[in-house]
């Protein structure tokens, strides 16, 4: 029988996309698809592929009947939950940072450890952070050929990154500061911002329009963001190498949506350019756009929308052996949330064929 | 006898600001100043310390008697004209990329290598990309003290590095798509300037509002941009270490001026966080700002219009020796450009005390 399929978070902003993405399909291979909400949306009606459903509220029972529960809810909510609907019999694939680094919860990106889903002795498997997942298919396309041994990696945050509050953000701070001459002296896009009333309440610790701001996250141990060690312990959980030599600096930057990765790769074993686009070509979830001489890379404002992940700028180190720098953009709230969450529920949705 | 200071390009954008350093200074150690600029700009006055001065145009006499000549022009206009002003007997200080990687030129940042000034066999000094300048007085410090060994760097450059062309695009951008809800799908951007007119003539190679440019300069051998190779090949030159291990990724931001660079550097000494922040609370050209649970970092719209290079976000690399990973901010028009230009020259001033 045809595997029943919840969205838990279902009208939230990753939820949203999640229905983009079951309503865009082919065909799924489920076959009744439950809504579920916080108590105040539900009875709330989506159309999900042609069938009006109704959001129901979560509990307990709401998971009764269910196989696979996708979740994408704030971390407490998917601590809580979570494991209730796996208790129900149903498999969690969880969008929250609660389970991520659990040794008993899988860390999937299925184009690079498909396999680790087999192993969940929670009956949980997580979704891993936008930033880490936005280079993840290129890094682990790469690891099965050369071997990935170091990373050095910045990155260029977009303000969705902090959910609909950092795009409500970001927008109200262009429109305070857009075209006016703003940034041009210390402090003048602070003072076009308090103008305009934008004083407080940020999602984000600096001004973002006409700036970058190297902060996400909150403060874990010597001066390190969050979102800088997910990218370190995330990273090495899904390539499966306990030692990858990780460094990170998490850079927001005034972009709706698509994060970018400045990524400096090393390897095992050599590695050219010629070698890393045939690689990356194999691989049907990567775009390559990598034609300099013609103005051909991926930039956020392009890719923004869509599944794959964009690379280019490929170049081999000058003076770092067996190393690559790199360009990547990902939609982090496409691959980046939504769409790896739901194809780890195909790839559970497997077990039931 | 006081020397003579002579500004060539003094009507340009850089030219500007450094007249507006030379304004700023409590004293200055010149006699006369002169201006000298295009034909174009000839005839044109500039008050200059209290005193207006006519702009000459630019030729072979403008040169009598000068001592020093500040040039900030097109590369091809100094490549023909610094010569010709150091045949005349003025030592040449020029900030355009003619001279940079010139063995018998030295390329100068007064704080790392000031030394270096006294040996210059054609007359001229060089002054660093603004790239390399905005991260150089930090890395010159970290390595007296311990010892530089590789650099991985990604940059966050400003619209004005690419001139004033950058910046009026930038404004025009950001017109067009502010505050719209554009930048949620791929080409939205690119449909909004292209609905406001703005559709070639662009000095970037791609839109700047909403978006980030994984590409600054001309294109080099093997997919390198040029301005990632200055910043290798002049920050090997500036800090005397012929073998330093550089790969630099240049991005540019929709940020109007001060460029940001996240540094990871491997020293050759052990390096401690506690270590940097006293090399760089020693260092009169360095402002700390690094405690991030008082949301205190860098971020380029507070560090605009100021001298000094702004670093913060210290970290000791989790899983590489002897590595620190920070970020840094500098003015590419002050410090970057017109700052260390007058302070080469102020250098040279010394000689004629």
């Amino acid at each position: 029988m045809a595997p029943t399929l919840a969205l838990v978070g279902a009208t939230g902003a990753v939820g949203t996309v999640m229905i983009d993405i079951v309503n865009a399909r082919e065909s799924v291979p489920w076959g009744d698809i439950r809504l579920i909400a916080s108590p105040r949306s539900a009875g709330k009606k989506i159309v999900v592929r042609g069938e009006e459903r109704t959001v129901q509220a979560l509990g307990p029972e709401a998971f009764d009947g269910v196989d696979v529960a996708m979740f994408d809810v704030p971390d407490e909510v998917s601590a809580q939950w979570a494991p209730i609907a796996a208790e129900r019999g149903a498999v969690a694939v969880d969008n929250s940072g609660a389970f991520r680094m659990d040794p008993d919860v899988p860390l999937v990106v299925p184009e690079v450890n498909a396999g680790a889903i087999a192993d969940r002795p929670r009956g949980i498997i997580a979704n891993p952070n936008c930033t880490t997942l936005s280079m993840m298919a290129a890094l682990g396309a790469l690891h099965r050929e050369f071997g990935l041994r170091e990373l050095v990696v910045a990155s260029y945050q977009a303000a969705s990154g902090a959910g609909q509050a950092g795009v409500d953000r970001l927008y109200a701070e262009l429109a305070a500061v857009g075209g006016k001459n703003v940034g041009v002296r210390a402090g003048d896009v602070r003072e076009a911002l308090a103008a305009a009333g934008l004083t407080d309440d940020s999602p984000f610790p600096a001004p973002l329009a006409l700036n970058v701001v190297p902060w996400a996250g909150s403060l874990k141990q010597d001066g390190w963001a969050s979102e800088e060690l997910k990218v370190r312990n995330e990273s090495r959980k899904i390539l499966g190498i306990p030692d990858l030599r990780v460094s990170a600096t998490c850079v927001r930057v005034p972009v709706v949506t698509t994060h970018a990765l400045a990524v400096h790769a090393t390897f095992e074993r050599e590695v050219t350019v010629d070698g890393a686009h045939k690689v990356f070509a194999a691989q049907p979830s990567i775009v390559l756009q990598d034609d300099p001489a013609a103005g051909v890379f991926p930039t956020p404002a392009d890719v923004v929308g869509n599944d794959p992940t964009y690379v280019g700028r490929v170049r081999q180190a000058v003076d770092f052996p067996n190393t690559l720098d790199f360009f990547v953009c990902g939609d982090n709230l496409r691959k980046g949330a939504a769409l790896n969450t739901y194809e780890i529920a195909e790839v559970v949705a497997r077990e039931f064929a």
